[in-house]
């Protein structure tokens, strides 16, 4: 009935999807089996992408060829790119988006993919040989072949949900959860945890009172996740800002004895970024308001995602705090918040290519591996199929370092470091954030995804284009000479003060209140040398120029430190041979597996002397 | 949490929509509980809306107001006048839709609507006082009044899904079923059955070879369901028809002894004229081959229905038999065909109404009253949000005679004959079939819904113009001579006989072969007329012509039926009394409480000698 399938994805969401759309598009057959085809790429809980540090992860998908930013642009309902005012590390691109649009997009662009075909059914266990995965066998009995897999399962694994003092099975409301490949995993001698997560109540748009919030509209000029020219839908829509106060919080705390959290029904840790909103109260007793953000769940819809009013408390005690939030005085809600408790198996259990130790060909990737956060697992999906077809084809492994990509933080926090909460991604991981921008994600990896095949020559050439046309426009500015008389009126403008001799164009762009667009504007002659670049080309020369000792500098630390990332160890290494090592230290060495010892470094457990000793070792 | 709501709807598919924007149109306000709001009007059978006799459907559905016929309009992909070689009584509009958009049409089209609540959850019980509803129970524990229930689970209360010998709860393939329910209402006193439907498997359209199988187009000329202008969809799609062969029966054969119907496990009744193709197979053992249409399931998507390929079969066995069928050699399943047995409640035990008669105020519409079909359900749930506001306004019901609509022998049929298996309208169950319909089912409705309230008055105008232009029309015929050697070439042109004599117009286009729009191309006085009119008055006009005297003569049989119709029954009437009734007579009269004579007449088991009884005590 089936063939055998080079790749086999368990799950449709985010992570399943992009493993799917990578193993495929790399030329491996895949099938992917999912419990209900009409829910492939549901946004589960807020209806948006990216956002600090996300957006960046979503560029990086983009940049090699996944499908996560062209979707998000295609369903846009509203862009902003956040932290403009700071430096360009931090800039982040976040867009809302239409919720049943970006499934179906999602959908149609997997159906439009060629090598990838659909099961829809439940996984209900591997197939095994010689500690190999062969396939998976589903709930109707039905047993098909696959030379590898990669799990997705999401929050449905045993997934229960919880409001108030109610519980009930389910991967999501409303939706069955997923048994028996927990109970078989761990019999194969996996390590499983619980972990927890939440969703806020969805109100009906048409019962708020939106002349007491703040109006938040999206960027006038409109930015995107995506390289690739997606028609981006033309009309934004409004969000909206409120605020709590003293008395939702005090109703809140009415219904704490009934919190399945507070009353330690729920085992497993939630994202500790992620709140709840009795959580907040809770930790940050001091805070008098908290901020909730009122989105469109769609361009037409008048469901209301309630951001940053995630709950699990019992509905009544919802709807009577949410009716206490300015605005929502005769709010109407479609259904409670929730918390949901599911297992995951921790991470450290994977090696860098997200293949698990334990059995060969078997990949995992998304809330699985303890994450939290679409855009996540969207990466480590990718990275998982990627990976997938390159072990059955018995070609390299693609292993981001961290100095070139989150996704490359991501994973190695994951498998070094392990997490006990659900992990979510923030500029302050990345130790290189300054080289990891949004502005660059193709410049960094899109050779990458190109020489892998994910990326046409045709693709590459436009990257290759940007950096040499940034570089020209880079030279041009060391090169060419303002004259201080030109342009001391326009400093003057900008606050800016004047020059005291001519200098060239970069020492000027330099100054933080000055950009190239005012100085093209006074200047013709780099005015005329500009007209030939386009405005992406003409942000990344400005960047730098402005950031460029920034950058020279953190280049070097990266080059110092990727000493220690090239030293790589044999995974298979029998710690217990250096007896120097500490106790602890050769039991997580053991464990981990670390690939280098740049990662051997990072275990937490594994001290400077330990990695000394193992220095001495690997010199011999 | 909620207030006191006039109806609470009970599920969110055909019938529980449509009784939602029925009664909150009323005025009344109205709460649709569903168990997933994401999945509000999902089709989760065929891409389809109308055909024989359900076309008809649609169409009064939409002369009264009701949304059915609007979102398959918005969402059609194709279109066809089904019969239109026949009698105009058998035209039957019939569309192809996009599953995702119908559903996604009829959220927006109930969220638009004033008065409707949306909250997401399972009901599991009723709240009753004195014999009459007062509300709903949620599985949470939520309990919300409301004056009174629409319930419309479709399959959903204890469903069980059969696949070969494997069966699992859900209430469709994917989703949690419904408990609870049931339960209550058998402790009520209902009497509640099981009841069995099926659907095909889904197929990657990518996998077909086409060119092996017969296109089918929509209609050139694009007819549509509703009377109002709804924008239609400009592009059609193809469908394609395959047949199955002796080998595939041969190969389904195989699975005969795993088959969930064949074996005896599932226990409740299927749709007789909707078999599944080992029905067919089974029953028509002469047949060595059976028609399978291959509809796509929306504009952009590759997936496919198998229509006529509805099976419970094992999915290795519906596989093999697929892989047979022509154009299907390389076909590849997205899921198999499944049976589902569900929870109904004969429907004996509801009023003409559609209420119940053992609770006050509660509704039962669709699937749980043992129908089968997007339109059965969709016109029960119109009738049934009607009727539920008006009784708890206090104003007169809403009975639709079996003389006026499909929808009226619908309800009258099940009310009053029950069913044992799965019911769906033929054209063959309306005895004044000629005058019900497509083209006129305006006509017949609108001023009812004007009444009503359900359609404003410059609808209401739009007919009553039709009316009057097709009238002028009709009596321009009768008076309007025809000069003989005017049109004799052109009569011999159609190969009708010459005329020996002038006659009016009338008269020649009483001929078959002699259409409006061929007098009028030789008749400039009449082309001139009927400029005037558009197209859809002058082809009501030409039925009127055509058909005249049958109409006429089927009239007369109404008025004369109409004479049992009028005599009406106290419900309550205590048939013990007359004791030359006979018992089986008295027993179903007793369970039944017909309103009229002629109800009591279409009661199985009640004789032409038991209606005499009863017209003698009436006449005393």
């Amino acid at each position: 009935m089936f063939k055998e399938y080079d790749v086999i994805v368990v799950g449709g969401g985010h992570a399943g999807c992009e493993a799917a759309a990578a193993a495929a598009n790399l030329g491996s057959s895949v099938l992917l089996i999912t419990m209900n085809m009409e829910t492939i790429a549901q946004m589960s809980c807020n209806p948006a992408m990216g956002g600090v540090a996300k957006g960046q992860i979503v560029r990086e998908i983009d940049a090699m060829g996944g499908y996560s930013g062209i979707i998000a642009d295609k369903t846009t309902i509203q862009f902003r790119m956040l932290n403009k005012s700071k430096g360009p590390a931090m800039w982040s691109p976040r867009t809302q988006n239409d919720r049943k649009r970006f499934a179906e997009e999602w959908r149609l662009a997997l159906e439009r993919t060629p090598n990838i075909d659909f099961w829809q059914e439940m996984v209900s266990s591997l197939l095994i040989k010689n500690n190999t995965v062969i396939g998976v066998k589903t709930n109707l009995g039905v047993e098909i072949k696959g030379k590898s897999v990669v799990l997705t399962n999401g929050t449905f694994l045993n997934g229960v949900i919880h409001i108030g003092e109610k519980r009930m099975g389910g991967g999501r409301t409303g939706e069955k959860s997923a048994t028996g490949l927990t109970e078989q995993l761990v019999e194969l001698g996996f390590e499983s945890g619980r972990m927890k997560t939440g969703t806020p109540p969805r109100i009906d748009g048409r019962s708020l009172n939106y002349s007491v919030m703040e109006e938040q509209w999206g960027d006038e000029e409109r930015g995107r996740f995506s390289y690739t020219n997606v028609e981006l839908p033309q009309e934004q829509r409004c969000c909206w800002i409120t605020y709590t106060n003293e008395k939702v919080h005090e109703t809140l705390k009415e219904g704490f004895e009934k919190s399945p959290m507070f009353t330690g029904r729920i085992k497993g840790l939630g994202p500790r970024y992620c709140p709840s909103i009795e959580d907040k109260i809770n930790r940050f007793a001091e805070r008098e308001r908290h901020q909730i953000f009122v989105e469109p769940e769609g361009w037409n819809t008048c469901e209301i995602y309630v951001n940053g009013f995630s709950t699990s408390l019992p509905e009544d005690v919802q709807y009577k705090a949410l009716t206490q939030i300015p605005g929502f005085e005769n709010a109407k809600m479609f259904r409670p918040g929730y918390a949901i408790e599911y297992d995951f198996f921790p991470p450290t259990q994977l090696n860098l290519t997200l293949e698990t130790k334990l059995i060969s060909n078997l990949f995992f990737a998304g809330q699985i591996n303890g994450t939290t956060g679409y855009e996540e697992a969207a990466s480590q999906g990718f990275i998982a199929g990627i990976n997938a077809h390159q072990k059955i084809n018995e070609q390299h492994e693609l292993i981001l370092k961290r100095s070139e990509s989150y996704i490359g933080v991501l994973i190695d926090d994951l498998v070094t470091k392990g997490t006990e909460e659900p992990y979510r991604m923030f500029t302050s991981r990345a130790e290189h954030r300054l080289l990891l921008r949004q502005d660059n994600a193709d410049i960094r990896l899109s050779p990458i995804a190109h020489q892998l095949g994910l990326i046409n020559d045709e693709r590459m050439e436009i990257v290759n284009r940007k950096i040499k046309n940034a570089d020209d426009i880079f030279s041009f500015t060391k090169k060419q000479g303002v004259d201080m008389n030109e342009v001391n009126p326009l400093l003057d403008e900008l606050g800016s003060s004047p020059l005291t001799q001519n200098v060239k164009l970069f020492n000027l762009l330099s100054r933080p209140q000055v950009s190239i667009n005012d100085i093209r504007k006074a200047n013709s002659s780099f005015n005329e040398f500009l007209n030939n670049f386009d405005k992406e080309t003409i942000e990344q020369a400005e960047i730098k120029i402005k950031y460029d000792s920034y950058f020279e500098k953190e280049n070097e630390i990266v080059a110092k430190m990727q000493k220690m990332e090239d030293k790589t160890i044999n995974p298979d290494f029998d710690y217990n041979l250096l007896t120097s090592l500490s106790k602890e230290a050769r039991e997580k060495l053991l464990r981990i597996k670390p690939r280098t010892l740049g990662q051997a470094s990072r275990i937490s457990g594994v001290s400077p002397s330990d990695i000394s000793v193992l220095m001495i070792h690997m010199a011999k």
